[in-house]
Formats: C-alpha cells, sequence, structure tokens
C-alpha cells in the first residue's frame, strides 16, 4: 500500500518528502518505487542528500538509478566524489553509459562539457519534414527537449538548427532546409562554465548546442543547469571576495573542520602581510612617541582607505564576471578611479578637516597648539590613501586576470591589507613633511 | 537594398550590429525595418541600449514599438525611466496595451509581478484536446510560450497545467482532466522577484504560472527573465557587501557623479563611525605614551579582527540568499562561529606569538624585556578579537533580516569598523590586565 501512496505523489513532491527523512528511510522508498520514478526522484535530490542516499542503498539499486538518471546529472554527482568512489561508481554502468559518463567527465573540470547532456535530437539536411516525425517517433523517447532539433552535416558538424513547433505545422513534404533558423548559435564544450550563463543571459533561450573544437555537435547545455551554475558561480566570488577560500557546499553542511580550513588559510595569509604594518610602523616608533597624536589617527585614516579598495575592488570583480568590463578597457577603469579616488579622498578630508576643527573649537579635545596642521596632515593623507586604495582595488584584480589567475582572489581583505601598509608610509610622509619642526 | 540586406540577418544578429552603432543610426535602421523585427531587435538590446535609442526615435515609431515588444521587456524599460517619462510612453500605448502595462507596474518594485508577461494560454477545464488544439490555431500567435497550456476554472483560479506536446499526441477525444500534470506550482505575484530564483532552481522548469492573492491565474514568468534576475540580485548583494549602495548600471555605464554618490555616502558612514577608534584611542593615550611599542600592533589586531568578521558576514548574507541558511537557524550558527572563531583566533595568536619570539631571539627587533608578556597581550587579544569578528559577523545580518532589513547592508567594511572600534578596546583591555606594574 505504501507504493501505492508513494506513487499518488510526483516524483518532486517524493523528492521533497525525502528532504525531511533519514537516508536509510529514502533508501527504503526507493526501493519499492518503480525504476523510471526512482531515478526521477534522485535527480531532483540535492548533491548532498544524492551522496547520502547512495551509501544507504544496495550497489545493484546504485547501479540501476546511476544508469537511468540524466547523464548530466550524473556528471554533477560524479565530479563531486573521491577519485575512487567516481571509478568505483563507472564500473557500475553499463558499457554504453560508462562510456558516455566517461567522455563527459573527460572534459576539464567547471567547463561546459561537463554540463553537458548528450541527450539531443541530431537530424539530417536532406530529410523532409515527415521523415524528421518519423524518426522522432523512433528516437524522440528519453531526450532531454524535443523543442529544438538540429541539423548535422555527414561528418555529424553542426548546421543549423529548427522548432518542432514548425515541423508539425509544415507540409510534411517540407524539405528541412526550409525550416532551418539561421541562428548561428553554439557553445564550445572546452570553454568556461561562465561563458554558458553570458551566452544563456544573452540570446534568452533555454537549451544551447555545444561543439567541439571541429564543429562537430556534442551535446547540449539546458538553461536549468546554468541557472545553477550562475548561482554557484556567485556564490564563489563573493567568498572569494569576503577573503576566504569558496567552501564548495552550504554553509550549514559543511563540517566545521573544512570551514575553518578554508577560512584559515586566507586569514593566515593576510594575517603576515599585515604584519609589515608592524615593520612599517616600527619606523615610525620615535615619531609616534614625540606625537602620540597621530596614531590616534590612524585607524581612521587605514580603514578609509580600504574601504575605498573595498568598493573598488568589488566593482571591478563583479563587473568582470558578468562581462561588463573587459581587459581592454583598463585605461577607462583608471581615469575613472582617479577621479573617483580624488573626489572621495575630498569628501572624507573634508569630513576629518570639519571634526578637527569642531571638536577643537568646540573643546570637546585638545589637538594642541597645532591642530591645523594637524587637520590638515589628515586630510592630505585621507585624499591620498583613499586615492591609493581605488586605484590598486580596481587595478590589481585586472592585472590578475591578465597573468591569467582568478581576479577574486584579490578580495576586499586582501587590498584592505595592501592599503594598510602603505597607508602607513603615506601617513606617516605626510605628517613628517607637514608636522616637521614643530610636533615632529 | 538596405533593408533587404537588413533582413538577411535575424532580429539578434541586429541587435549585435547595433552596439557599434550611434543611436541615431541606429533609428535610421530602425525605421527601414518591418514592425515586428524592429520590435524584436528592440528586445535584444540591452535597457541603455534601449533608453539612448527612444531619444532618437519619433514620438510614432516609439508608440509602434511599445506597443509591439513583449509586455514583460516592455515593464522592465519603463521601470528604469524616470517617472514623468514613464507616464509619457504610457499614453502613447492603445488602450489594451495601456492597461495591461500599468497593470504590471502596479505591482511592487523587485516583486514577481514585475517579470510577468500575460501572454500565456489559459484553457478550460471541461475540453477536450480537439478543442483545445482548435483554440490554440485562433489564439495561440503571439504568445510567450505554448508548451505548457494552463488550465483555469470560472473564476480564473489556477486549476493545473497540461503539456502541448501530450495534447498533441492524445486522440482527439480525450478530456483535458485526463492530461492534467498534477504539479501544484504556482508563484505569487506581490513576492519579491529572489523567491522566483529559487523556485526555478528547485523545479527545473523554464516557464511557471504566477497568481494573485485569490489564486486567479495573472501572468506566466519565464527562465530567461529570471536568469537574469538572478545574476542582478547577485551584483546587487555583491556591491552592498563591498560597502556601497547598489550601482543599478553597468560600471563603465553610470555617470561618475553618480558613481560617486552612490560610493560616498557608506564611505562618509563607515569613516563617521571609525572616528570612534580615534575616540576610543583617546582613552588610552597615556597607554600608548607610556609603550608606544603596543601602537606598533594595533593594524594588525584590528585588521584581522575585520578580516574574520569580513568572512563570516560574506558567508552568511550569501547563505541566507540562496536560502542555506533561515532565520531559525542562528542558533546552529551561533555555535558555528563561536568555534570557528576560536579556532581562528588559535591559528593566529600561535602566528602572532611565534613572530614576536622569533624575531626577538633571531634579534630582528628588540621588544624590550617583557617581550613574553607583550607577545602574550597580542595572542590574547588576537583571540578575543577574532573570536568578537566571527561572532558579530554572523550575526549582525540575521538581526537586521530579522527586523526586516536588507542584511546585506552590513558589509564586510561595515563589520570591519565595528570590530575595529570595539577590537581598540579589547586590545588596551588585555594589555592593561598583562602588563600593569610591568609596562603600564
Ligand atoms: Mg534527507
Ligand atoms: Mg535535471
Ligand atoms: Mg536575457
Ligand atoms: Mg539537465
Ligand atoms: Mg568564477
Ligand atoms: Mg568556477
Ligand atoms: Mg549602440
Ligand atoms: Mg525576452
Ligand atoms: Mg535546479
Ligand atoms: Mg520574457
Ligand atoms: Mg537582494
Ligand atoms: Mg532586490
Ligand atoms: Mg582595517
Amino acid at each position: 500500500q505504501l507504493r501505492e501512496i508513494l506513487c499518488g505523489f510526483s516524483p518532486m513532491e517524493i523528492a521533497e518528502i525525502f528532504t525531511d527523512l533519514q537516508s536509510d528511510d529514502e533508501a527504503v522508498l526507493m526501493r519499492i518505487l518503480p525504476h523510471e520514478t526512482a531515478a526521477e526522484v534522485f535527480e531532483y535530490l540535492s548533491l548532498e542528500e544524492q551522496e547520502q542516499l547512495l551509501h544507504s542503498l544496495g550497489s545493484e539499486q546504485v547501479a540501476q538509478i546511476l544508469n537511468d538518471i540524466s547523464p548530466d546529472d550524473r556528471t554533477a554527482l560524479l565530479e563531486e566524489l573521491p577519485a575512487a568512489a567516481t571509478q568505483k561508481l563507472l564500473n557500475l554502468l553499463s558499457p554504453n553509459e560508462r562510456k558516455i559518463a566517461s567522455d563527459l567527465l573527460g572534459y576539464p573540470k567547471d567547463s561546459i562539457g561537463r554540463r553537458m547532456t548528450p541527450e539531443y535530437v541530431a537530424i539530417k539536411q536532406s530529410w523532409n519534414a515527415q521523415e524528421v516525425l518519423n524518426y522522432l517517433r523512433v528516437e524522440g523517447r528519453k531526450r532531454e527537449s524535443l523543442n529544438q532539433l538540429y541539423v548535422v552535416d555527414e561528418k555529424g558538424k553542426l548546421v543549423d538548427w529548427v522548432r518542432l513547433r514548425n515541423v508539425v505545422v509544415a507540409d510534411p513534404q517540407t524539405p528541412v532546409v526550409e525550416l532551418l533558423e539561421n541562428r548561428n548559435l553554439a557553445l564550445r564544450a572546452t570553454d568556461d562554465q561562465e561563458s554558458a550563463v553570458a551566452a544563456f543571459r544573452k540570446y534568452d533561450v533555454t537549451i544551447l548546442p555545444v561543439v567541439d573544437s571541429k564543429d562537430v555537435l556534442v551535446g547540449v547545455v539546458t538553461v536549468d543547469d546554468i541557472l545553477d551554475v550562475a548561482e554557484k558561480e556567485a556564490t564563489e566570488d563573493i567568498q572569494k571576495l569576503g577573503g576566504m577560500e569558496a567552501l564548495d557546499a552550504p554553509y550549514l553542511k559543511i563540517t566545521l573542520l573544512q570551514m575553518v580550513k578554508k577560512r584559515a588559510g586566507w586569514l593566515s595569509i593576510l594575517f603576515v602581510s599585515e604584519m609589515f604594518t608592524s615593520t612599517a610602523m616600527g619606523y615610525f616608533e620615535g615619531e609616534i612617541e614625540k606625537a602620540a597624536i597621530l596614531s590616534i589617527f590612524l585607524p581612521l585614516i587605514l580603514s578609509s582607505g580600504g574601504n575605498s579598495g573595498s568598493q573598488a575592488t568589488t566593482l571591478i570583480i563583479r563587473a568582470m564576471a558578468v562581462r561588463d568590463v573587459a581587459l581592454r578597457d583598463w585605461a577607462r577603469v583608471f581615469r575613472r578611479e582617479l577621479m573617483a579616488g580624488l573626489s572621495l579622498g575630498f569628501v572624507l578630508a573634508t569630513l576629518g578637516f570639519a571634526r578637527i576643527f569642531i571638536w577643537q573649537h568646540l573643546k570637546f579635545k585638545d589637538y594642541g597648539p597645532h591642530y591645523m596642521k594637524v587637520a590638515l596632515t589628515i586630510s592630505g593623507s585621507l585624499i591620498g590613501v583613499v586615492l591609493w586604495g581605488s586605484l590598486v582595488g580596481a587595478m590589481l584584480p585586472m592585472v590578475l586576470r591578465r597573468l591569467k589567475f582568478d581576479p577574486a582572489v584579490c578580495s576586499a581583505p586582501f587590498v584592505a591589507t595592501l592599503v594598510d601598509v602603505t597607508g602607513i608610509v603615506i601617513y606617516f610622509n605626510v605628517a613628517y613633511q607637514l608636522l616637521h619642526g614643530t610636533l615632529l
């Protein structure tokens, strides 16, 4: 009876029921479901749930499910597992599915090939509408989508595509060549999956063909998987910008140890880099002893440089990720940040000057007889540090991209650290120039 | 002849040609294109290009295009314009299209209703397959998608949907009720558009129906628009996390003045908040004069707290945005950050201690006779500050969400500023406890 009750639900609803169950119970339920339903339910589970469920299922059922699910969902699961587990699972597949799975896994990590499914329908240029429909009745069964039919030449090269809709309403004798869409859109299997996000955004389509280096059609990518890619890539960039490695797992699912590892690395690098601030300040210990007032304003000045740097680096990294800014725009970016940095520096310089002037005159605080010179030192340093922060924050990601590094490595805390060290030098030099002979 | 040449290209290709042209030239070309093509080309242009082009077109052609483009693309354009311009353009629409446009604009900003198109096909429960097909031949023309047909009751309430594919292959006499999908999925028009991203990611569909508060079907949302929403919302969150207002425009398209405005606000708020560091340090001026060595390590300690806070706030804000963490998880998050903060604090404390110990013994630098106590002060403060940074960074976004504010307001620089002020108090108190009687 349990089976009958379960079959009253759609696979998606069953998957939703599963989220509240332990994987042992899920395994029991999977066993009583019909094969195709079990595979569909499995596809709706998250990667973490899929992984857990695999451990609770017998190897016969694992084999059944892995053979039944769509190739792209299988790739997504297999690439998450340790290499040994992946190999073991590949051996459970039928020769045909094993070939498909290892072909897909053969594409580089995070490439479009890894998100592909070979379940498209390819038709010949020489056919007519009737022949296409006859072919579909035989071959159209388990395909990801029939809405687009891909026309290939004798060598398998992608020529164009036709809409099923147009084939159905056309006269049966209409040759395929008359129904072509004339849209030369194809993704390249070895390209980064981020470029697929840009293509889907630009072309507003739900499915795109994928070709290899010889323009041979090798698969299709669907927009539902690309939406996942877009969210995943944004999460990665956000986490890197926050100054850590990408977690690659939901916050509450990752183990504490793994999370600490992903955070400790960058935190230590930032800490060791920030030690140069102590070195830099060591050089100015004499000045600090003479004018302790200087050290009071130090965090204010350094953090302003860090904040403007954080703004600039955030803007440029995101703009490059969504293709608003390309490397060749570097000179325009430089000019914009030069102007923005100067303007922002002046705003903060005014605020800083006002603060000292007002506090002094309202007698909230006594900055000494040379308070005007102190105020000028603060204002001058602010302009220098904010300008420097904006320029470094904007240019560094572009330099990293140019050197083929991931620009998102240049996180907001990293820029802040760089600006802290150079900011100290800027501050004490401005102070030396302005206060030499009076305070210093 | 130009017309013939242009008509050899697809609308998307024409739109691509447009990106390299001035809007005056674009206007000339738009005039020679057939109406439907002009509207399609217009839909492929970016919002900025659409806006510029409107200024170069005659009002008759503006009216033509605005009446022809799909309602969702029209909403996206109209909501970007100043209110007066929107009103002027609405008056150019036919009574029917004006009704559609102002209904859609009537939904709150960033709601699902604003992303909707009413161009769906609704069918009656009492029909059979043949009646559906007859209806489609008459009504199916300019609809966003025919792949899903929505079944509504007499009051317009959404009952379910059927796939066109199944209607076509079914016996013509099959009643619609036998073809229902039994999938009870619908979005609510007044919900935030971010919830649509989550729904599309979960259900892996390309189109979803939208209902009002009475479950009446009012439109559909397609995945291509949701992919744009996902990227836009991620961009907003990233920019806010970077410590500024969301730009709401591509980096190179926004005017310098607008960009400076979006950045200066938060930069000033952060600057004024950071002034409390000067106030806090003012209280410890005596200690600094006695032990200038303390101020040398200050940037190092404060930045470590800011960095761990930046990590925590980045993780939690993104996890809440992609629905990995909900408000009710706050206790779990607190425990995780407590443990993570302590672990990370110990890592940095060890590094800090080692630095002073090694530098002292290798005689790189002399931290004085009490260098062990100084090292302990640094290490102890690091643990306190890093723990504090992690907890504040993780909890503050959740508190903001609880109070119905946007959690992304709690940017990485904002957390760093908070931690800077409290970090000074932590540092000098630890120093006072450990160094009292020796250095202080
Ligand atoms: Mg479960
Ligand atoms: Mg799928
Ligand atoms: Mg788009
Ligand atoms: Mg798929
Ligand atoms: Mg990336
Ligand atoms: Mg990546
Ligand atoms: Mg243009
Ligand atoms: Mg569109
Ligand atoms: Mg999905
Ligand atoms: Mg649309
Ligand atoms: Mg948002
Ligand atoms: Mg929003
Ligand atoms: Mg800082």
